[in-house]
């Protein structure tokens, strides 16, 4: 995959501190952390996002992100909590077009956090919820 | 599991606007969403953190939150992109001890987002990544 950034780490052409590797999906350190010791899962074959990413492979980045958050927290990096964070296109924040699972070692006061959009004060009614639950089943098939 | 929000909802002890279950999980719409379509994603048997979740349901749960994602795109919600989040443990902003995947819709200028941590505007050097990854690798057995 021409001017991908993992694809090229993934083949060796560009450098990475790698954590783990199998034979669907890779981690290796981020370059710019939240905290130290913030990891990228990445599945090895390309795939610019999760409409394009297979199913099995989806669950098995989830899966080495959970045991990475174990390994994190017994690592002896500061990490008294863990999030896991992916972002699907661009308007989600996705910067690399290659599906990448963020495990961010969290600890009490580092700063990091979520923005609230104006909608988050507001709490819908039960109406909106099952109108939208609705809409989200119809295309569940 | 007394006194757990989230299991009194998959008993039906505590109103939700369902949107899927299986033998394993259950989605049900956010009652206070960052953005209109927010859906968790939560493991039938309750476990309060990664730690004691069992891999194959962790791994259930990303594949279902994938799911959703693409019907989320499907649905008429307005959603360009979508983030998977995942809060374990306090430290991390996990509010409800009982796990789950928050899978949010976003669109351009939602106002929603990370808020980062002063770490997150230095660039560590290749040595501190290469320390953090033989750290974590020790721990992945």
């Amino acid at each position: 995959m021409p001017d991908c950034i993992f694809c090229d780490i993934l083949s060796g052409l560009a450098p990475a501190s790698f954590v783990y590797r199998d034979e669907q999906c890779a981690a290796f350190m981020d370059i710019r952390p939240v905290n130290p010791g913030h990891v990228l899962v990445v599945p090895l074959a390309h795939a610019a996002e999760l409409t394009v990413l297979d199913e099995k492979t989806g669950a098995h980045l989830f899966r080495v992100g959970q045991r990475l958050a174990g390994a994190l927290r017994r690592s002896g990096v500061k990490c008294e909590g863990v999030n896991l964070f992916l972002a699907d296109g661009a308007a989600a924040g996705q910067e690399v077009l290659h599906v990448h699972l963020h495990v961010i070692p969290r600890f009490r006061k580092d700063g990091f956090g979520l923005r609230f959009s104006p909608a988050y004060f507001i709490r819908p009614p039960r109406s909106e919820l099952e109108k939208n639950a609705e809409l989200i089943r119809n295309q569940l098939g």
